[in-house]
């Protein structure tokens, strides 16, 4: 495939007081944008998934906040910072799983508590939402470094879902330490599973692979155990949802299965992810896995392909314990096991800089 | 769903000298009818899955060959014999993977052996052909009583692929002892895995059942590990293509993952399937695993859902190991573990009567 664009695929961009996403449900055969000016236009794509992928929604839902201070006729401080805070729990909303909306959300409404009038509440909100569209960049980058050295010449490394360019402003988390890996002239071969049910490896993950010209194959998701029976996988590296501070991961759903295949097969299995993804307060019991529409799994672009009115059971995501995982990347470095320990020190290390 | 029809599903029918099949490509939309009265449509129908389903293209390669001696215009017993092996092998370049093409490839050849006369063989032919399509039912039959004990009434049994009706002149194999489980007044429910690429979970399965009032739910093949470690499945059961004397068992690609999840969640995964399926000669390094093509992934009815031009790997079957299987269920009933001596022993006992 000629890739439609030579330049970095830039999934979430801040241009003209407005926000400017890839749809990435009209990938892989159109690369459009969609322009958003009001912050329920992002829930809205957020929900229906032209955004998706854990770091982006959360850039996202903080350029949403940003466009609830630009759009605001309030007077007062609190009446700014009420219309913040409704607009933070709409888009918290969307996607229930991922911690990242969360966060960006707890981030601006924190600094604009900050603000002593409306004028300097819009400044600083402002400034804090580009610096985190500008710090997920930064963040990729410096996760690609510290994952590197994980990756050799030669490897065939699998991948789920997507974490790449398009799960972030751009570049990537799982993806980003493979492209780090590549520009320090490693050549890597990347199979890539379908990931059903919204097809988040053959639409986005194959595609932006194939558009940085990466060696990539698809496989269907029951082919994962074949594969790596078959001695064709070196490496597993997904992206994550939300972490615990026990190291149970949540991911796209497929991760757990592939994550207990890759032990078996003596795989190294890592997970790359920001430090924002982290959620040192949760427990298992507490983290609600969001159980999407059937007709995800029922229709394919409004086409039927299982019999109308089958029931269905559709989560969005599944948890990997920690015993099944090799490494977690992050930008402050890689956490090996005990989790519970590494995640403590890197969160306590990075709250000290 | 309403179901299109009330009465039993016939997968593979004689009717006035031509063979009849329900062409499975067109489910789960249309319940179309294709009428075979030549040996080399019967091969482009198995091929391009019109019929599927280790039994029922057995059953399919034998009524070919009886096309071939009604066709044939041999005037010596060799002309026609050599008539039926050129059929034989072509039918059994379709699909080199599943052993029962081959199984009644060989036994309709045997018996041609024996006719004296060209009018003989082709009397013969026809007994044996009609008989293993009769005997397909009642095997099946057996199967389910063999296995049915092994069901309880609330259990919720996850399958993949299509072990059913669909993939044997009726009935079915592994949904056949589920059929009879629920004979004998045990409520089951049912879990069907999509089974991508091909999906013969959600176009011929989940039809099937709901055809038959089953209450059945739709996954992802992602969401195996999802419900095994949420205990909403409590039994596994799946078909077979191919069995070695070892217990290793070839069937549909994923067949493998899902055998070690259950394994690892402690849920009994059982296979179905008839004698004709053991293979006691080969060796694991002897069996090709066909690699279908890459368009059964990228595309669904003729829509591309890839990146156009990306790379495949596309094997149809795994191979799932003896230490994962908790039971064979086959028409001489249940074997268990260690499978070379209970596998030696049956097979024994099936050629003495």
């Amino acid at each position: 495939m000629k890739p439609l664009h030579h330049k970095e695929l830039l999934t979430v961009q801040w241009r003209r007081n407005a926000v400017q996403l890839i749809d990435q449900t009209k990938l892989p055969n159109k690369l459009v944008y969609l322009i958003c000016t009001d912050h329920r236009e992002i829930a809205k794509a957020i929900k229906s998934l032209v955004v998706r992928g854990a770091p982006a929604i959360g850039i996202c839902a903080a350029l949403a906040l940003l466009l609830v201070t630009l759009n605001s006729k309030a007077k007062t401080e609190r009446g700014l910072r009420s219309e913040l805070e409704r607009a933070g729990s709409l888009l918290i909303s969307t996607r229930p799983t991922a911690i990242n909306i969360n966060w960006a959300v707890r981030r601006i409404l924190k600094i604009s508590s900050k603000g002593k009038n409306v004028r300097e509440i819009k400044r600083l909100v402002k400034r804090e939402a580009l610096k985190m569209l500008d710090d997920d960049i930064l963040t990729n980058r410096k996760m690609g470094r510290a994952g590197s050295d994980l990756f050799y010449d030669g490897d065939v490394v699998m991948t789920h879902c997507n974490a790449g360019s398009l799960a972030t402003a751009t570049y990537g988390t799982a993806l980003g330490v493979l492209r780090a890996a590549r520009e320090e002239g490693k050549n890597l071969k990347v199979i890539a599973t379908e990931t059903r049910p919204v097809m988040q490896g053959s639409r986005l993950t194959a595609f932006e692979l194939m558009h940085d010209h990466f060696d990539v194959r698809l496989i269907s998701d029951t082919a994962v155990g074949y594969v790596m029976a078959n001695r064709m996988v070196d490496k597993v590296i997904v992206g994550a949802d939300r972490i615990l501070r026990t190291g149970h991961v949540y991911n796209k759903i497929g991760t757990y299965q592939i994550a207990t295949m890759a032990h078996i097969h003596k795989i190294p299995f890592y997970v790359a992810a920001p430090i924002s993804t982290f959620d040192l307060k949760s427990s298992i019991s507490e983290i609600k896995i969001e159980d999407r529409s059937g007709d995800e799994i029922t229709k394919i672009k409004n086409i039927l392909i299982a019999p109308k009115g089958i029931h269905t059971i559709n989560p969005a995501f599944d948890i990997t314990p920690p015993n099944l995982i090799t490494g977690i990347i992050t930008e402050a470095g890689l956490l090996e096991p005990p989790y519970q320990r590494s995640i403590d020190a890197i969160i306590k290390r990075c709250k000290r800089y």
